[in-house]
């Protein structure tokens, strides 16, 4: 196959701009339900399922077995959930072998979008070159996707999208006519010595420092803390080398 | 008034997140129609009705006025109108006291989505120190909207939002949540030392390429060539000093 393209969609409602049922799609929600996912996945849970509201997630209560449900809204842990999306929730936890329900107010919805008609792997700075390298491995076309903030443009994902970016375009990946690509990979040029103090103004880290969970961000920034690439198996996520 | 509220839109297809019925938007197609919008006026021109389809811009042909039909289709003049979009048009001609209906890809579509529920003024990098001025006399809050191509987020039009953002945060602006804002202006400040270059490799700079109208955008990146601000009265475009 020769050069393949590489896209960015800075929020989930451009994603019918993008869509064209063929791209693997990255879905990103740095801070924080797709850290929250590689650092689980990493600690041994056997398979999450992403559903968009907290209805449908109460719904795995009384379904017989030991679900650990997760909910998050407007960044706080939704109440009678057993977790919220800190990702350092699962290292004081045994999880190993355990199923995890999780709905999020960004990250779970975007899965659902783009699962309509895309393969969906899951993004974050934690997992970065593991992605980057298992992309360029499966010779298929990629959209990063954004799952933003209610759906608006941030700046965190933004940087991830650009932070892989500028891993695949110099290998066999082009970005021919999609500025948000270039765009991304420009801001995380100028973000990538310092992300934490680059996205000190940001939106995001302003919300969650009102919720004094400000070391959650410094958690989700770290790069390339694991090798897991948690992939989207009909309805549920799985990590890619356990198909 | 306070520290009054300063939001980028970066595409159109996002509006209806930020519109709140009381802000300024400052409508922003640098390649080519709000930089045109610029040139006409400062060449003369009386008013600019801004439509939204071939069809709309046709009916004044035969309205029994003598006015100017421009109109532009995906980069290109449209057969039969007496301008495209191309700014350097209004150099050539004599222009003054005319009427000019004009109608493009993104720029007008943007300006009759945006004056459904606010003011309108039109921004390039032509009249880029001009607008800033004029805004910090209106005591408003502002959403600077961004055409994009088709929806999609594009390159100059961000930039031109940065450099706006650039002039205006350090008076009596803020931007409190909106990531957009931040990243225009880090976009801008990776790219104001040669935004021809950085454009080098923006969609529209190759799709403009491809039309052999590079001298345009050359043109359209020239910073404070007039004082002229564009803005809506009525269905109107007119010189904001006019009214």
């Amino acid at each position: 196959m020769g050069k393949r393209n590489l896209q960015v969609c800075m929020t989930p409602r451009l994603f019918d701009l993008y869509a064209d049922q063929k791209s693997i799609v990255v879905v990103v929600d740095v801070l924080r339900a797709t850290s929250s996912m590689c650092v689980a996945f990493e600690q041994g849970v056997k398979e999450m399922i992403p559903v968009s509201t907290v209805e449908e997630a109460l719904e795995y209560r009384n379904g017989g077995r030991d679900y650990i449900l997760a909910a998050e809204r407007n960044g706080k842990p939704v109440k009678s959930f057993d977790f919220g999306n800190s990702p350092q929730t699962y290292l004081d936890m045994d999880v190993k072998g355990r199923t995890v329900v999780m709905t999020t107010t960004n990250g779970t919805k975007t899965i659902n979008i783009a699962k309509v008609k895309h393969d969906v792997a899951i993004g974050s700075f934690l997992n970065l070159d593991a992605i980057s390298e298992w992309l360029i491995g499966q010779e298929r076309d990629v959209i990063v996707l954004c799952a933003g903030w209610k759906d608006l443009f941030n700046m965190e994902d933004t940087l991830f999208a650009g932070a892989l970016v500028d891993l695949l375009i110099t290998s066999e990946f082009y970005s021919f006519d999609c500025d948000a690509a270039q765009a991304s990979k420009a801001l995380w040029d100028s973000a990538k010595s310092d992300l934490y103090k680059f996205l000190e103004n940001s939106s995001h880290r302003k919300r969650l420092a009102n919720l004094n969970i400000d070391s959650d961000v410094q958690f989700c920034l770290q790069l390339n803390q694991t090798q897991i690439i948690p992939i989207l198996v009909g309805d549920k996520l799985v990590p890619s080398n356990q198909c």
